[in-house]
């Protein structure tokens, strides 16, 4: 009996591991999770990940054979399968990953950042799947990207193009967690929408449940809360971080020109407070030829394991790709 | 005896018209100019640029043949070989400019905008022979751009990405031709340094030789001739100028990671006054990935028609992508 080919998808996550076989389809078959723990050094790491792939595998191993790794992590190099300088994980310097991997399964492994992933796995399972020029948006903790050219996601010359969360919406604005000011990620996410609504409070005099809340522990779960039960000014922070959002993706347009931008991740959830003002101002910015033009949608793998999709799409691309050749 | 191949090479402006022969290695063989009369209808003066054409050519047909015509035009839509509804000329609607061409010439066609036929001349003849990454930026009347990835040209989904003059510098910030407010172009361009002079002017109260002249008389030479006298309103304007050109090309670098930035045209040939402040800038504001890896180069064809060149390489990039496919 021929096995059916499935692909892994890991995700590497600060706090958590995940990892799933995913069929060409889309189709996610055995799935686990494990703790990533920071400051476990790269090699132990890898092991350990060995163990979970080798206990997932068993259990398909009989009618499915595993034809490649995709893997997203942070400060990802696509081109030299290296995780560099990891922000959340205590990996010294430049690590091998995919060489670390290759050491325990001697199958194709390709890496690249999480956002990058999440564009790839809206191309292949996702709300892009008959687009070849878009752009994905993650809104989470920050702000990543994925650019798609032509059906191919820009890596830029050395492998980490597509930092949008890093472009300037104030030159002198917000301290940034990468140590530059301004940057579109310090407005622009969970954390972002926190400070807006904390400037708000400083702007404002109107009442606010939120008002009770320390700034250490308010969360935009906590905003969105309030903005659905119709507090003003938690409404006029999901509008202002739209605003903020709309103008750069207007000059994202101007870069790309994509036909549609996705958004992706949690901040992405909460509808209508942050897609309305996203779309109408960046219909605003647009230069004149892109003007309604440009589709804004949700992405199209909400309630799926995306993270673990999305590296999987990765290396179905690539194994793809040499098939082609 | 077999002919020399060779394209013609052809850059309409609102005022004049360029043309040109070009061979494989970059020579210019014959070149002529015409002035383009913006109100002309677009048949007739396509009927005019063929007489041009075949004068030229009567020059060298002899031992050279033509084997395709590239064009440089404002509007271009790459994809579809139109013009549509350009700004600095009275031809109405989308105008297919490649099959008015082909009416005369029997050769293939291709059209695209000024900025990304600069790019390619870049790529084929000038600062980017060895690069596959890289952004020309055009400093001239406006500000325009031709992205490239990988070695193509990013033309996006509609034939008209790279508008990075028109991604925004301050959302509430200056009018702009293209009808927005706050675009790049209004700030850094021949134009925009002199709107930033007289903003100066009203700032400081400093001497300056320019507030002798009046608004509707001052150029950007006279700006830099003032810079290069030491008159330091002159020099304010361009480092105000070349600081916000840093910050948009940092924003530029985010998206699609490239090796090297390539000024071109008029304002580039301000040396240093712009030059310094703007990689200074960009610097500064670049993600901490991309610092120390990106080169800001001048244009390799200043004193060459870099026009005609351009859209020359445009034509030989497609006949040899056709010749491998």
């Amino acid at each position: 009996m021929n096995k059916a080919a499935v692909t892994m998808g890991i995700d590497i996550g600060g706090t958590t591991t995940s990892l799933g076989f995913v069929d060409r389809v889309g189709n996610c078959l055995v799935e686990d999770t494990f703790p990533t723990i920071a400051d476990d050094p790269a090699v132990q790491y890898v092991t350990r990940l060995a163990t979970h792939i080798r206990e997932a595998y068993e259990k398909i191993s009989e009618t499915h054979e595993m034809v490649g790794i995709g893997v997203g992590a942070p400060n990802a190099n696509y081109y030299k399968g290296t995780v560099e300088i990891p922000p959340n994980l205590k990996w010294e310097g430049i690590t091998d990953l995919a060489g670390l991997i290759q050491q325990h399964y001697s199958v194709p492994v390709a890496i690249t950042n999480d956002a990058n992933a999440a564009a790839l796995g809206e191309m292949k399972f996702g709300a892009a799947q008959n687009l070849k020029h878009f752009i994905v948006i993650t809104l989470g903790t920050g702000l990543g990207s994925g650019i798609v050219v032509n059906g191919d996601l820009v890596y830029g010359h050395d492998g980490f193009a597509g930092e949008i969360g890093h472009t300037t919406v104030e030159p002198d604005g917000r301290v940034c967690g990468c140590g530059k000011r301004g940057c579109l990620e310090a407005y622009v996410s969970a954390t972002g929408i926190c400070r807006t609504m904390l400037e708000i409070f400083a702007d404002r005099r109107e009442d606010s449940e939120l008002r009770k809340v320390s700034p250490d522990e308010l969360t935009s779960k906590m905003i969105f809360d309030a903005a659905e039960k119709g507090d003003m000014l938690a409404i006029e922070a999901f509008q202002r971080t739209g605003r903020t959002l709309g103008i750069k993706l207007a000059d994202a347009v101007a870069h790309t020109s994509p036909e549609a931008i996705i958004l992706f991740g949690g901040l992405a959830l909460a509808g209508a407070h942050i897609f309305d003002p996203t779309q109408k101002t960046m219909e605003e910015y647009l230069f004149c030829t892109f003007k309604g033009k440009v589709r804004l949608l949700l992405s199209g793998l909400v309630g799926k394991n995306a993270a673990i999709l999305g590296a999987s799409a990765l290396i179905w691309n690539e194994l793809e790709k040499k098939k082609e050749c």
